[in-house]
């Protein structure tokens, strides 16, 4: 926990949300400014700034409690067509980060003109993706 | 395992793909259409279309393999300046889902022109946030 950071303020009841679930790690509560109706915040009771930073115990219990609000929104429709939803969880400022605390944004997507929009820019590379790759494995051995 | 489903094959080897890593459950491999250098898919084995049909044991090994190759994609920045990255799994066609087996993109954000391009629109909600978060906790409950 972090006294100055805000959604650990919220996880400790130092300021108000409309929470939705928690486990003994996670906290679930309204986004205060959705992008769709039923927009939700979903949070490790543990303060790291960004994914990376999240002991591993503590990204393994965030999905699970993700898919469990998705079910109770009733965003669990079969096949491609109908309601979708989106997760989203943004690291850096370039990256749409606001609060420096880990947190996915759970956001039903019902119409083209509420909720998540993507863009998807495709970029040309000046390398290969077996060299790119290369790079990343490199640092995984 | 679905043996029609694209991301099935590239599991079981019958489509080829760039591997970054993999564990029991869990499998990366590089995006071939990248938004950015380093753009990296990672998927369960187990077949499901989206978040809510997987198994939570499943749902329970993806982050920590988001993060580690977060990591050894050099994207573990300390604060929110410099860059960045968005994790995202999308859910239906309207939600940009195209192949539908679950599917995370870990995208590198190094620049606005390349990478996830993110738009938030805030429409005017007929219910309270209040309302809203009681329709969800009570199928929760």
């Amino acid at each position: 926990m972090n006294r100055s950071c805000i959604f650990c303020k919220i996880v400790l009841g130092e300021i108000p949300s409309i929470k939705i679930a928690e486990t003994t790690k996670s906290y679930a509560f309204m986004d205060i400014a959705p992008t769709a109706k039923g927009h939700v915040v979903i949070i490790p009771k543990y303060h790291g700034e960004k994914l990376h930073n999240l002991p591993d115990e503590h990204l393994a219990d965030l999905l699970p409690l993700a898919k469990k609000i998705a079910i109770a929104s009733k965003l669990d429709i079969s096949g491609l067509d109908g309601e979708g939803y989106n997760l989203l969880q943004n690291n850096g400022s370039i990256a749409h980060q606001v609060v420096p605390h880990v947190h996915f944004h759970l956001i039903p997507k019902r119409s083209e003109d509420t909720g998540l929009q993507v863009g998807w820019p495709q970029p040309k590379l000046s390398e290969s993706l077996e060299e790119i790759a290369a790079e990343i494995t490199k640092n995984l051995a």
